[in-house]
């Protein structure tokens, strides 16, 4: 099968985007085709080992850049890495499309040049969330791409996170939990209500959704579930307090812990146990985004990522692709 | 200036309650009235030092629980400690009502007892949000009251929090920021993007919010700007994944730290540096969390608290009674 990464794509492209291919490339069976200037990422593959047999590029002219506008860029730059790359897999020419690009490029990207999947109203980005503190992850559904939902779209994500969790993440019958106020039905606002009834009603049938209920976010760090479902609003707060609270304490942990002598030592004594603690908070160990609802395998990677994540990214997309996930949230979906 | 205290909310009710009130007898210089079970509170009394020139009992025959429904128990419990307490704040006969009881009676006890303010439409639970490893704190308002909100009522939510943030954590020109999945403006969902817009046009203006702009979850455990501005729902999930995380972290690394000897030994050492962590995730710290928009001070204190954290409750409410905050928002919605 094919990979399609975009080279182009990400804070740090297309050096590491390319190295990180390079590496991949000598880890895994598929081949990778990188998009984007040819020249440029050609001269960058000579500096890095690779698998020649397995690195391939395809040249586009165009970038679609953080500061454009998500609809405008993917209307016109047809010839950026983003389109050229999500063209490939549409024409069958590759099997996902991955790139640490513009997110909301990649939203719009995946519905207007992949398409939608029947019955899917709204696409949403669905995160691995890292357990902490155990090597397992939930998938938090949506985690940024729809600012506002309606209950039918919440059961829609409860659907396909169940899917790719299942395809994906090796669950064996998905737990899905509402992201509520408290755990108690009747909690909550009215769209959180509703989307509760339409859970309850589709659980453990033709959809195949385990609901357990309304879950607080302050389980979510604990793996309560494996698919945590919320609207892209509720997903980001989850996210970005994760990421800040995390932020917060290691600072502070490296403070205190560098306060007078008997501090330092223990500190000292303690390096390895920091270095894994460091490690539990990295993203970029857990790999991409999948966009689910469009018809085609699509990775998100952060933006930010240097070449372990999109080395670690593209290893970890592989089930996705050779699953066939989209295919069987097609076939759940109709 | 008289603390009217509930003595049988929450959950060591009463005894941990009238321990926290006894210690703070001591403290402080105003009179502590405790509102339930006179019997019992009676002889709790008895057991705890205190001081008897500053600490009453209003007898309440009748008890607000959890599971009560907030609405009909505020309407039906009129002999309740919760009631009482609050028609005591009404009467004038105290000036400011603290509770660890169940906070949708305490929000409809203010509703129906106490009255909103003119030109509050929602009133809102603030709570102070330490800054990890700072002494600072940020006032998130709404933290759990109103599921849904309109674009007004985060504007309200503003003007009272820059007030209470002003007038009891004594900041000087309080910074109002708006919880958003991104900061630039535009971001969020409608509801979100109207109530910037609402912000934009009150800021420096009569109402003295001063607006910031957006703020992204990530930022909120920095101490980003003084008041955290957002919808319950919201300010429930930024609290409990606070908590949730803190807590993961903090099981991380008892267990890190307690891997092998060298780790021990590291974690030894730095034993007095794991408490001053520990200090720093502990809500009896803190305070409790003022219900704004109500016509009388009202404080709901985590529904856990034991005595160390009803003294502090009680000792960190005086500057919101004594310094009018309630005659204060009542003049800025004038």
């Amino acid at each position: 099968m094919r990979i399609v990464l975009d080279g182009m794509g990400g804070d740090n492209a297309p050096r590491e985007i390319v190295k990180g291919a390079a590496e991949a490339s000598r880890l895994i069976d598929h081949e990778i085709c990188i998009v984007g200037d040819g020249e440029r990422i050609g001269s960058l593959l000579d500096e890095f080992e690779h698998d020649a047999n397995k690195i391939g590029i395809l040249h586009a002219s165009e970038v679609i850049g953080n500061g454009d506008s998500p609809v405008k860029a993917v209307r016109r730059k047809k010839d950026s890495s983003l389109v050229k790359g999500m063209e490939a897999v549409r024409a069958g020419e590759g099997d996902i499309f991955i790139s640490a690009g513009n997110s909301g490029a990649i939203m719009s990207g995946g519905v207007f040049v992949l398409g939608r999947i029947r019955g899917i109203d709204r696409p949403a980005i669905g995160s691995t969330y890292p357990i902490l503190g155990q090597d397992g992850v939930s998938l938090l559904i949506d985690s940024g791409a729809n600012a506002e939902c309606k209950p039918q779209n919440l059961l829609q994500f409860a659907v396909m996170g169940s899917i790719y969790a299942k395809n994906v993440l090796g669950k064996e019958k998905p737990s899905v939990g509402l992201v509520n106020m408290g755990t108690e039905p009747g909690k909550g606002s009215s769209m959180v209500k509703e989307a509760f009834e339409l859970l309850e009603k589709n659980r453990d049938g033709s959809k195949g959704v385990n609901f357990i209920g309304n879950v607080e976010a302050r389980d979510v760090p604990i793996g309560v579930c494996d698919v945590i479902v919320c609207d892209g609003f509720i997903g980001n707060v989850i996210l970005k307090m994760t990421e800040g609270v995390a932020l917060s304490i290691s600072h502070l942990i490296r403070r205190k812990f560098s306060e007078g002598l008997a501090a330092k030592a223990g500190a000292a004594l303690l390096y390895n146990k920091l270095g894994e603690l460091k490690k539990a908070f990295d993203y970029t160990e857990y790999g991409g985004a999948p966009v689910l609802g469009v018809q085609g395998a699509v990775v998100k990677l952060h933006g930010s990522s240097a070449a372990k994540a999109v080395r670690n990214g593209i290893a970890r997309a592989i089930p996705f692709m050779e699953n066939r996930v989209v295919d069987t949230i097609k076939c759940a979906m109709e």
